[in-house]
């Protein structure tokens, strides 16, 4: 990610108050403690004010409150001031990828095997390799990265960018300007079986995936369809690497699941909420807006109100755990003992 | 799934008793809450019998127990009666699945990798751009998705199907009428290695991976390959999707894992078992038949009698959490303070 | 892995001391208990000492302390003598595949689809359909398997072998003699966003992957690229089948983890360190050299000191989890009771 632009540049392309000199040379963006003389760096939290002094960025992207602290750390300091320094320091990785990693033109790679009846919008770019079965749809400006198989009568939104190796089932409905990395896998069976005499009759799963604008799902995760309706996931929603969704699961818009996040079927998860890392939220149960979930957390039961909820096993050194563990298959008899003490009182 | 059949079709496919016109139009398949006039629902659950009273289908399965109650619902109101109204409801699906995704007709498709010497059987379908080696056999109307990888010697069962994108290691068997998702890892190798000097030595996995009939792997699943015996999974065993199975793992008939379950190496499970989602089962342990094990439980000694086994920390808001887990740390010092207590009486 | 070779054979590849006949037939390693008159087995922990009564093995393998009883345990029976039997016995299975799956001569399938400055070295081996973008360096004697996606100037070691269907993101490193299993995404984008009046901005991830010398990466599992610095994994790191690394993990040289683990954006992981299957680290913290994580644990905080720490909620029959969860909630106010009785003694 080595290139130059001057800080001129950088506020011509995402606006900004510049304190410093505008021809100033930028040939990376890096955090505070690491920046040299040619970086810029951003301070979005006053906790790390004092990184201020030692910082050797060129030019700190800070907050008006900080802008003073910022222009004195050293003779020559340049400062771009904005009101959300990170939302800027996101814009600008955007910008700067723009610049490092120009997008090739679009084209349909002769390996690719795409139906004939598929229909591919103007400036859609195809990769190696890459499957299309038929009736698929892409929309205007996609790209399909290699060995993608985009399968019979599924839809890819305008503008949206599928990794090298994803899969989207047939009937499955992608937004426009979503990003799905490699190995994501959408519209795999639900699973769903009937037990009957203790062998599993299967339920075909006869719904579909549909998953709204400006969703981003990280490598190997899966998003199954569902068994009657669909699988829903609003807009905007953000899913990191290894989540499963269930069949039947609708996920709210804005909210996003960190890694390893599981949702079992038919559960519904509200807006604008956060799942952490490994978190798993059991089947047919609902979750309120504005709910996060603590990394790890097993969510067992319906979350009717925002806030934080956690449920983890605190770890300890091994031997301390063994004891409190081996106690804990006590606790219940514990309670009536406390109890009866406190009857005798 | 829209398609037009009438109570007839049904019942000629799938029996059942019929109280009601035959000739009742049918276009789809829905949960009694969501049911239109062309809807068949079904209600398995005694629990949910005062849906019988809203819903808006067409026609309801039931068991005859409710068949009376079902009749009444509405004037010229349809029943299916049957004595297990979820197993007719996943056979439906089935037969329902055959009308709307009738499968092409099977092909070998020309843009496919396949060895002068593997087997197809009649009526094998393979997809685009799929890879067969050396010495593998594919079974008689087995369906090889697009971008599936069949290892050398490889066996493939009559009647499997593999979505787009299943790798099948060398020497690995899959049985006859299994479904492996996509990115289905089968015979990778088992995480084995001998630590000399502070560096792992690589232990090659010699064994392979035997999967009998009738098994569905979810996507993006991993089957380890046996360091020198076999890993093993019965015949109907169901796993959901991202499940991890270790090496020289025996997994008993119809045993069914939901999503993101994990079991260590040399693990024996018992047949007819279920482990939730997240749940993880340690090395060498056994399980044995009828063990149920809930979700994100970790089973870390082995389980001799049937029954259900459980053990997650009960999530809380976030304070009351906080307090809870802190406490924890000092429950072995608090059965202590509790016994000085006891003493003291 | 049926394969004839002589005892004689053995020593001369891997050395040791012989107790028995040179020219003893051996077909297959296997494990005391199911070995059989021509097979060769190890007993590398005096606990199961016991087992070298019953073995049917023709030779056993054993430190020097067993050497007697090894020999005496029936007429005529061979015996290995190493100072490190299990060290030996993976030597052995290196050894032995070499036997029964020689190496194929490299070839570039035709059907790859290689950027005209793409550079391989000598001997490089590419499977049918793999992408090798532009820019893209393999070294020598590589293996890049069937369907694996090599993006623009990402580099493999020499020597490396990746399995059918890895993807290697652009400008990612991989070292030499690693081993990528099936399934592996290394440089999908880390999970980074700014939220800004209830969505997400994207944080384009600007880093990459560098992977050290001799590390081996199990199915499915993902290491997500740095967001401004790189993600790092040392020589020597073994990681088991679905582990999640966020961006910008370091993990240090010859750690270990098990499948389904997972590490979160920015941890340190230290050299020489275990982590569990299922367990996760969050975000930010450090953990130690020769720090060793329980599965299933979740590592809440920094970790400073060697050993091994764990936190797992023991299972028990459902009834009496049951129990005792619901009487975890009460545990702060447990020790309030608690405290107030003691103060009344």
């Amino acid at each position: 990610m080595d290139t130059a632009v001057t800080l001129a540049d950088l506020i011509a392309a995402l606006g900004g108050d510049l304190l410093g000199a505008p021809e100033t040379p930028i040939r990376r963006i890096a955090a505070l403690e690491s920046a040299d003389a040619q970086s810029v760096a951003f301070l979005a939290n006053v906790r790390y004010q004092s990184q201020l002094k030692t910082t050797q960025a060129a030019c700190v992207i800070v907050a008006p409150a900080l802008a003073e602290a910022a222009a004195q750390r050293q003779p020559g300091a340049a400062v771009i001031v904005t009101p959300d320094p990170y939302l800027y320091f996101a814009r600008l990785t955007q910008w700067w990828a723009r610049q490092v990693r120009p997008l090739p033109p679009a084209r349909i790679h002769p390996s690719a095997v795409i139906a004939d009846d598929a229909q591919l919008g103007q400036g859609v770019d195809v990769g190696p390799l890459a499957v299309i079965e038929s009736g698929a749809v892409v929309g205007e400006g996609a790209r399909i990265g290699a060995h993608c198989v985009i399968e019979a009568r599924a839809h890819i939104g305008a503008g949206s960018r599928l990794a090298p190796r994803v899969t989207v089932g047939f009937d499955c409905h992608i937004g426009a300007h979503c990003i799905l990395h490699s190995g994501v896998v959408i519209g795999a069976d639900g699973f769903g079986f009937a037990l009957s005499q203790g062998r599993w009759e299967k339920i075909e799963q006869l719904g579909a995936v549909r998953i709204g604008d400006h969703v981003e799902i990280g490598a190997n995760s899966c998003i199954d369809r569902g068994a009657l309706g669909d699988t829903i996931l609003e807009e905007g929603v953000k899913l990191d690497n290894l989540v499963q969704i269930g069949h039947n699961v609708h996920v709210g818009a804005h909210t996003a699941m960190a890694g390893c996040a599981g949702v079992a079927g038919s559960a519904r998860i509200g807006a604008h909420c956060t799942v952490g890392g490994g978190a798993i939220v059991l089947g047919h149960l609902s979750l309120a807006d504005h709910v996060h979930v603590s990394a790890a957390t097993v969510v067992t039961r319906t979350i009717t109100k925002p806030g934080q909820y956690s449920g983890v096993f605190p770890f300890d050194d091994n031997a301390s755990w063994e004891k409190n563990a081996a106690t804990l298959r006590q606790l219940h008899a514990m309670r009536d003992r406390l109890r009866a003490l406190e009857r005798k009182e």
